[in-house]
């Protein structure tokens, strides 16, 4: 393959949420994707057969002259399959967001390709809004990679690994530990036997309303008021939620401090 | 004006971001706006030429024989306006979600009128999927709130004091704490020089997710999968941000305990 070709033939290392997210993204996209490999027959099968692909089980018979593997695997697993595919000829990334690109030093042209977007395999989301962080080993391939990904991504970024890793990190703080609030809410009104969906807008406006206005100029509530009162009330109400009552007081100390300090 | 009246007229009492985002709804819907009261002029004025209403900023000037005011200031002032309107003859409701019916139990008739939503001046949500809590002080007066709050919103619940100010504690969490987990991740993003809309389609998708599934069921990261090494990865990259750092602490134990214990 010369430097400058166009990435045709890929295929994945994995079958779990971004294997498949990528993986269907890039076939329906028009790239042919040629091995999934998985140690789990039935999931190597599900993931191959959406995308046309030959589900092998065997890392030794995946085939070597193929334009890039994606190793989307556990971020532990990355570099013992990295390992075991050393005759692969073509670019290979994975999609980590905290692995550095040198876990993949052993190989010749190598990368990271990593879209920034929570995926699970009942819900994958469409690609073309989510931001894709690509690095290459060097120019040649961060270009193929670029191009690859422009393909089914309208966001398409280079970062430098300890960039990503920032990124990374931020990602968790906005996704798991929102889910994680989010989830603290079901947990609270199922309890009373009340409806959680009542909190649906909500959820959606407050999430909504960063797209338009600075998280710091739209924050409200309680603690930004300082309003003791309604605090201690609803501190009373988490009574019986020990852990949950120890995450209201940090969050609304946080805001406190930061509004009134 | 009879029991089983609808409410014609409306006045309202403040002109912040509860009462422009009522204020416009109603207005929009056909209700006829009376007074809107604030103790500045301009802000009054502001909200009345919104809603075609008359500007009042001495309370003795509020008109007597409306079907309905509305005190939309904050929580503290509630008793203390319901106190210098005894003379008016309609319906008086508050919007707070904390504060009890009772707060207004000095009025013939009266009730709570609490929109679920995240309101600034500068961003009205639509008020038509807004949960709408409603309370009153007899059925008569709850019927005639419920068919005023139809006229606005499709999502109009009876919820008694005690429910709506635990649903206001699980607003807070949803809302003013996943607002405080944005900022956090601006502030971090920002200090790098990094875009903070890089996060903006993971925002969405997280809160489009638990419209569809559980927030268990959906919840992924490092804490979840108990990945010690990102999470050290991570706490070292907030080394100089020891408040951040906590609560980084604090939600990824909640989630490992939650998941592996």
């Amino acid at each position: 393959m010369e430097i400058n070709d166009k990435i045709r033939t890929v295929s994945i290392i994995g079958s779990g949420n971004v294997a498949t997210g990528i993986g269907s993204a890039l076939f329906s996209a028009g790239t042919e994707i040629v091995n999934i490999y998985s140690r789990n027959q039935e999931n190597a099968q599900t993931l191959a057969n959406k995308v046309n692909a030959v589900a092998i089980t065997n890392i030794s018979d995946l085939k070597n002259n193929t334009d890039l593997c994606i190793i989307a695997v556990p971020d532990d697993s990355i570099a013992s399959i990295s390992d075991q595919i050393k005759n692969f000829e073509g670019i290979v990334v994975h999609t980590s967001g905290t692995k550095p690109l040198s876990v993949l030093d052993n190989q010749l042209r190598y990368g990271v390709f990593y879209p920034l977007q929570s995926m699970t395999i009942s819900r994958i989301p469409k690609f073309d809004n989510i931001p894709l962080c690509i690095e290459g080993s060097d120019t040649g391939t961060s270009n193929q990679l670029k191009s690859l990904g422009e393909k089914i991504s309208n966001n398409v970024v280079n970062l430098e690994s300890d960039q990503r890793q920032y990124l990374h990190m931020t990602a968790v703080i906005v996704n798991n530990f929102s889910n994680l609030l989010y989830d603290m809410a079901h947990e609270l009104l199922e309890e009373k036997g009340m409806d959680f969906n009542l909190l649906l807008p909500l959820i959606t406006e407050t999430a909504q309303k960063v797209h338009h206005i600075k998280p710091s100029e739209s924050q409200t509530g309680p603690a930004k008021r300082k309003d003791e009162h309604t605090i201690q009330k609803h501190l009373s109400l988490l009574e019986n939620h020990p852990e949950l009552k120890k995450v209201y007081i940090l969050l609304s100390e946080h805001l406190i401090k930061k509004y009134h300090d």
